[in-house]
């Protein structure tokens, strides 16, 4: 099974990607570090922003990392466990909202213009929603690959910086079932309102992740098979996409819940996957502080968010600004005639 | 004793204007929050970035609050109580930094670019410190209605947004008993590093607060004499900053630990004085999460920053401004064709 002219035409050439993943450039740590401790302020004491900085000038490989090239890409999906009464909106929002992603209406439009980031919308196969994963693979290895490979393409080389967000009716189902597989836990311990079901629908989720589990059980869990059987193509592209944008050394903000489950049957197997990763956010969906745990990662804000769309990494984005003015920008001791610590 | 032409020429003025705070416009904000439920997202999920949209559209009294002209201050003070080495670095550096915030060399230059603030630097008599407060009011009637007014004038009508920062060498010290003297508790729970100093620097921080405590306690508890005599300049420049704003009605975002701690003794005995303000972040400064919590804020981040000078105030705003081109930018349901929640 191979696709023609796909970045990951083959599911041997997605797991080869993840077998081989890119390091940071640490001549460019070492170069910012130093200047950082030379910048007028007490050490240390711009906390993570410091960190940002450092963090963009190992995978920028430059010791003033740079933000001229940003891309906000919302991918969207359908999915056939919708049908279950998983989500407090109809599935056709899923279309609506992509007319409204190209219209420029959308959370994510307006977050995207304030942190100078241009913007990219990727419907997959909306028409044509996964299958039901409570009884089959959610995607044929074909329809999995073309999604991994539609992500990768998003992540162009010359970018400073990517983030991935989401659309799609009744993927926090999709995501809870996604990281139950893959760490292990109650499906409940995943699973919370999403974009706002009340207890019922959460029972309902649950139930449905449960039976998904158990149809799916003597699966190979492979990353490639798990987010096959039970992801959804918006979410396999994020994977792609943050696959490929490590083999290009992009570093990329991670959104909430459903965009950081895209990596979790990867970091089970690969956990230095997010190494090229910055946490947004912990959005307000309870298992997203759970999963961030599990990938090592601390979330730079806490705003309560829950919409998706990669609307927390756009926020986050605005602080990553300012963290490489600081950087950028700051006289040195030397400069200022400012004396250091005595 | 009264100052001919300022804005606070006495001390009755000051507390007058304590004692007549004004309030948001409950129209605006019944208006923003319609707004809000009608825009193309589920209802509250963008959780504070709604709040805060909310929060300026009650303060400018308009449904679509604007950022066009943000302003940041900076204000510098020198204190007498450093002769007892509450600091990691010189007393000089005062006055190195406000040429370093001048030549645009300093972090708060580069973040306050970053959010498009215009930035305002107010020294205050650098040549003259405040008194030593462990032995004397740090300053006299006329120096504290001084500082206030020189605060005062900074909050000009026709600003959409303040945020007040500050530099002072020792300053840490002096907020901290401000802390002590108004909320209570050992001067030990509000003292820690500051810039940097070692377990020994903070004892002798909280050994000079003692003092300066013992000192004081039978001076009259108000909140004029409290920032008179364990106050600084630039602390007391913050205080008279965000009352004239909330005389203005200009929303503010409040810094780290020493701005906060201007209000204290305003706080203790009008807890509505911080109505007009957003908490910025909980700095790394141990005594800053206390005081958060008697002012009743919750901060919008948390980035282990401790530098003072308004640089986290300056990263909410970037915060704000996503907030606002959410609110204002976003299409609602109707606009967009896209179904609400079924």
């Amino acid at each position: 099974m191979s696709i023609d002219g796909a970045i990951f035409p083959t599911r041997a050439a997605f797991e080869e990607g993840l077998r081989d993943l890119a390091a940071p450039d640490a001549g460019a740590i070492a170069a910012a570090g130093a200047r950082q401790a030379q910048l007028t302020k007490p050490a240390g004491s711009l906390g993570r922003l410091e960190e940002i900085a450092i963090f963009l000038a190992g995978w920028q490989g430059r010791e003033k990392p740079k933000l001229e090239r940003g891309r906000a890409v919302v991918f969207a999906g359908n999915h056939g466990v919708v049908a279950h009464g998983v989500s407090a909106f109809p599935a056709e929002v899923t279309v609506q909202m992509v007319a409204n992603f190209e219209a420029g209406g959308a959370a994510i439009n307006a977050l995207a213009r304030a942190a100078g980031l241009e913007m990219v919308v990727v419907p997959l196969e909306l028409h044509r929603p996964t299958a039901d994963f409570t009884a089959a693979p959610a995607m044929d290895e074909a329809e999995c690959l073309a999604a991994l490979s539609a992500g990768a393409a998003t992540a162009e080389p010359g970018l400073d910086l990517l983030i991935v967000g989401e659309m799609g009716i009744g993927n926090s189902t999709a995501a809870a079932a996604l990281c139950t597989r893959a760490f292990g836990g109650s499906a409940a311990g995943w699973t919370g309102p999403g974009t706002g079901v009340d207890a019922e629908g959460i029972a309902r989720k649950v139930a449905v992740i449960e039976r998904a589990i158990g149809f799916h059980r003597d699966a190979p869990a492979t990353p490639f098979e798990t987010l096959r059987r039970l992801g959804g193509r918006e979410i396999v592209a994020i994977a792609g996409a943050i696959l490929r944008a490590r083999q290009l050394r992009i570093p990329v903000v991670l959104d909430g819940f459903i965009c950081c489950a895209s990596l979790a049957p990867i970091a089970a197997a690969h956990p230095d996957i997010v190494a090229h990763c910055l946490a947004a956010h912990r959005s307000a969906e309870p298992g997203h502080g759970r999963l961030l745990e599990k990938l090592g990662l601390e979330p730079l804000l806490s705003l309560d968010m829950r919409l998706g769309e990669g609307s927390g990494a756009a926020v986050a984005v605005a602080v990553v600004r300012s963290a490489l003015a600081a950087h950028g920008e700051m006289a040195t001791f030397a400069e200022a005639g400012v004396s250091d610590a005595g």
